[in-house]
């Protein structure tokens, strides 16, 4: 057994994750979250929230994860996001076409449909399955496609990303945030990729949840975040282009510098791969397995002018991407004001009005009326958009739906007049950090996960972050009877009402339930012995020490507050039991 | 404009409920929630989970919103899930057959798909858009249908509900929860009913979020609720089947009385009827436009022994089912045991073993096996399965694979043994209460909105529920200058700390502001105004009476954080200010 094989063993006993639809023999990547992997989720989701939500104040959005063509086709998704495939002409199993390739020799990644064919007929590359003959390479769009509505008139996709349904919500948040720039809007929520035949495990997902945010900012701002000063001197782990090409190694480098020597693009950008880290290491993400990396210029999308992706070491996998940052510019506002036609621009006020000149033209329409009839109103708009000097000359020739049309000077007037303008209207450029919460997920559990030898025996422990872990102390009665269960069950409710996540436990030697709490990650538990009954004083055992302190009841909610939220040792709390 | 029209206004206006896909003209039956849509929402959840995750100990897991198709044949929903169409020839528009019929006579719900076939072509019921000819009634299933990996090979439905991947994790569950009963699961995720033309605004949607807990529960058991006695003198207010048969009216009655009765089937049940009344209470739901509804026979699912919605009364719709709590007996483990031959049975022990007497047949393999070789291994089957008064009879005979054969006696032995037996297995029986947490949303935001005048100006009002609002507090500087602008930010910032839900908002006059927080429903705007520079005191207004009190600035958390949680007076808390 690998380590995977060990964390998902482990998940799937302790109840973090459960193959999807087991009893039916499963479906590929799809996994159910347990009891343990849900409350688990849902609190890396809410630390997420701590930090986008309430931390910059970018509200969340829900929108749907169905959504209509029309979306998709702006976006490019419908168009762009596919795998080339090819199909085996014996066992009729599909696969994508440059993975069966690089089984068998390398090549450059991006290859058209053509070229891929080309090697598969040219070098005669077969079936890896049945070694039967390989077909024409052919495009597999990645969306899972459904029909809204009887018949097949309404096309439907289920979405593969949240940004989308933000992007699309422009107006409507600009206008809540009061038309001003810069704002960030949020959005946690299911995406899906109909991956063609996914074979890594909880790693690769035909169904995730992201979480996304979308930093709307004036293109001229993206150098100055606000706060950029308090992440400046933070050190991040980079990987960059220079490095990537030229055999070197991800180094520590300070967020302000980076900035200064052009390695990532501008503040906005780094500020989030700064909070990227800060996320990372606070769900539990071991510090020396993670590292940005910067995408190739040749991997990057067309539009994005840097990106840059937070990679975690796991042992099976290699390096794998759990988040990426990125300067999407005006990419997907532009897309989608070209398609739909709504306004998708911002009014910036300029710092002072400006004069500007301005040539008004004023029709004589009690000639040109008469005259011209239905043509009236295209002529004047025609002189309308004419610059200043043409509606000088002594003679006019129009071109109005084909015909050449003379205007005649006394037709209108013209003259020049100086106006004020408060402001223009700009494209928001967009800067994206998305998070893949079911890979964090998992990462986080293999970093936790440890197995020692204590006392001759084997412990395996999961040492989750104190702040998500699903429980945060287990109350366990020394003995499952009277008095001490009642007192224990007693304590465990009064914590509970207080918003702490507990298990109460009782069945098992004291051994066997540490350990059991030891393997979901707990980080403390409390035991309630005969001392309890005469004073009123519990233990508290420390997951990763093994060591334990007396602590008077009373204090109990105060004491795992402060650990809960903190790093402090255990030892500050109580006196330490021998 | 109705309530509705009013309501929607408002919703949109205020970052509350936006039609999805607006710049693309929109798609019925789905909607998005904004900044604080979204956030009134989570709130909303937030509350569900700390009534059944935390204080039933029902803990949550998530499975996939993609199902496949063994899962929803067994469930019954491929077979079953689905409304009688019928389209128009000369449109082409389809509508459900009932509705249209529905439209020019009266019918009985319930008829099959000939039935409304003969109807429409006996009374030539016509297309309601273009009085063309209307074809024969098919059936449209609900579920989103889509495909899973490349090809047509493996079909997907979007779940119709959560509940069926609680169902089919029965066997892992049943671990986890230790191999006991009873024990609750619940789910909060997205579920999909492709609905054939949805006309009736946020109430029906394509796309929408349920909130589901399976309680399995030991049928024996079904009326001893460990936690009945916390409910039973609770006042609901029942339509019980026989009112609605009667021309009766809802009528209130005690939790216990209704069991006592038999009106409401068993504790259990009623039980999550009662946890149902506390939780629309708690979001805003008004107890005077709240009823419990009963199934009747004949709407009820052929396997649920009883059902009760939650309706709610809406202006324009009447009343609305918000939830549904069902006692669905064994149904869908035994469906699901049958399609996917798993065992989903659980063991309950007796309180004290059992003695019982069994036949043991022991074969004499030394004749049998060389004498009948392949059909030995079914001949002891068959003997094994045979009652103890056959096994005496003088002649044995088998009918194996078709051929009639004789056996002898000495061939094999039996004798009766007494045995123990700890406990037996059994199918657990399901008491699911299910919402639908969008339609409560809608209704507490209708239950919320209020008109007045208030010194010759109308006020607009969304008098939510404390716990839910999206902003508990706003906080305003009087004035959006110094020092009043630092200090109110410094105040936000502090409450934001601490957890609370804070607007701070400096835009406009203060009555302009105090407005703006009345239509989202804040419940207390923190003013700072010149004397807060003197002596650290603010003004909390109290959004529904508008009165106002002067408290320090160092009690503020606290003050804020009792009212939230609380129905206490402001006046509780503070010096009135004239």
């Amino acid at each position: 057994m690998d380590k995977y094989d060990k964390v998902f063993e482990l998940a799937k006993n302790r109840g973090f994750i459960w193959p999807s639809f087991e009893i039916y023999g499963g479906a590929s990547g799809f996994y159910d979250y347990g009891p343990m992997g849900a409350t688990f989720k849902r609190k890396i989701e809410d630390a997420w929230r701590r930090l986008y939500c309430v931390g910059e104040g970018y509200y969340e959005i829900e929108t749907p994860t169905i959504g209509i063509e029309a979306v998709f086709e702006a976006s490019g998704h419908v168009g762009g996001f596919a795998d080339p495939m090819t199909t085996c002409g014996v066992c009729k199993e599909s696969f994508r076409a440059d993975h069966v390739i690089k089984g068998v020799r390398e090549i450059p990644d991006g290859l058209s449909k053509q070229e891929l064919s080309a090697i598969i007929h040219k070098d005669s590359i077969v079936c890896p399955e049945c070694g039967g003959p390989l077909g024409d390479v052919y495009d597999f769009n990645l969306m899972f496609q459904t029909w809204v509505g009887p018949g097949q008139k309404k096309r439907g996709y289920m979405r593969p990303e949240t940004a989308q349904g933000m992007f699309i919500d422009f107006p409507r948040l600009l206008r809540f945030y009061r038309e001003k720039l810069p704002f960030g809007v949020t959005q946690i929520g299911k995406s899906y990729r109909n991956e063609i035949s996914p074979r890594q495990g909880v790693i690769r997902l035909r169904e995730f949840t992201q979480a996304e945010a979308e930093v709307f900012v004036n293109p001229k701002d993206k150098n100055a975040h606000p706060n950029f000063a308090a992440v400046k001197d933070m050190k991040l782990n980079l990987y960059d282009e220079d490095a990537q090409l030229n055999n070197g190694h991800p180094a520590p480098m300070a967020v302000g510098d980076a900035v200064a020597r052009g390695i990532i693009a501008n503040e906005y950008l780094a500020y989030y791969v700064a909070l990227t880290n800060v996320f990372l290491a606070m769900v539990g993400i071991d510090p020396g397995r993670l590292r940005f990396r910067q995408h190739m210029r040749t991997e990057r999308a067309h539009y994005a002018t840097d990106c840059w992706d937070a990679e975690v070491l796991l042992e099976r996998f290699g390096w794998v991407e759990v988040a990426g940052i990125a300067d999407r510019t005006n990419y997907d506002l532009a897309a989608h004001q070209k398609r739909s036609e709504a306004d998708m621009s911002a009014f910036v006020p300029f710092e002072r009005p400006m004069k500007v000149s301005r040539t008004v033209v004023t029709p004589n329409m009690a000639v040109i009326g008469p005259k011209y009839k239905g043509k009236a109103g295209k002529i004047m708009a025609a002189l309308k958009a004419m610059p200043q000097p043409e509606l000088n000359k002594p003679d006019i020739v129009l071109d109005i739906d084909g015909e050449k049309i003379v205007i005649e000077r006394e037709l209108f007037e013209h003259k020049t007049v100086q106006e004020e303008v408060a402001g223009e209207n700009i494209m928001a450029h967009v800067v994206e950090p998305s998070y893949g919460i079911d890979r964090i997920l998992y990462s986080a559990l293999e970093h936790a996960y440890g197995e020692e030898m204590v006392r001759g025996e084997e412990r395996i422990v999961l040492r989750l972050a104190r702040t998500v872990a699903p429980i945060t102390a287990a109350v366990l009665p020394l003995l499952s009877k009277e008095p001490l269960a009642g007192k224990a069950r007693a304590i465990a409710l009064d914590l509970k009402d207080k918003g702490f996540f507990i298990e109460y436990d009782e069945s098992g030697t004291i051994g066997k339930r540490y350990r059991r709490n030891d393997e979901i990650g707990t980080p403390f538990s409390v035991t309630i012995d005969f001392e309890t009954m005469d004073n009123d004083t519990v233990t508290i055992r420390d997951r990763d020490t093994m060591s334990q302190v007396r602590a008077p009841v009373k204090d109990l909610a105060r004491v795992l507050g402060e650990l809960a939220t903190s790093d402090k040792p255990l030892t500050d709390f109580g006196e330490k039991v021998a």
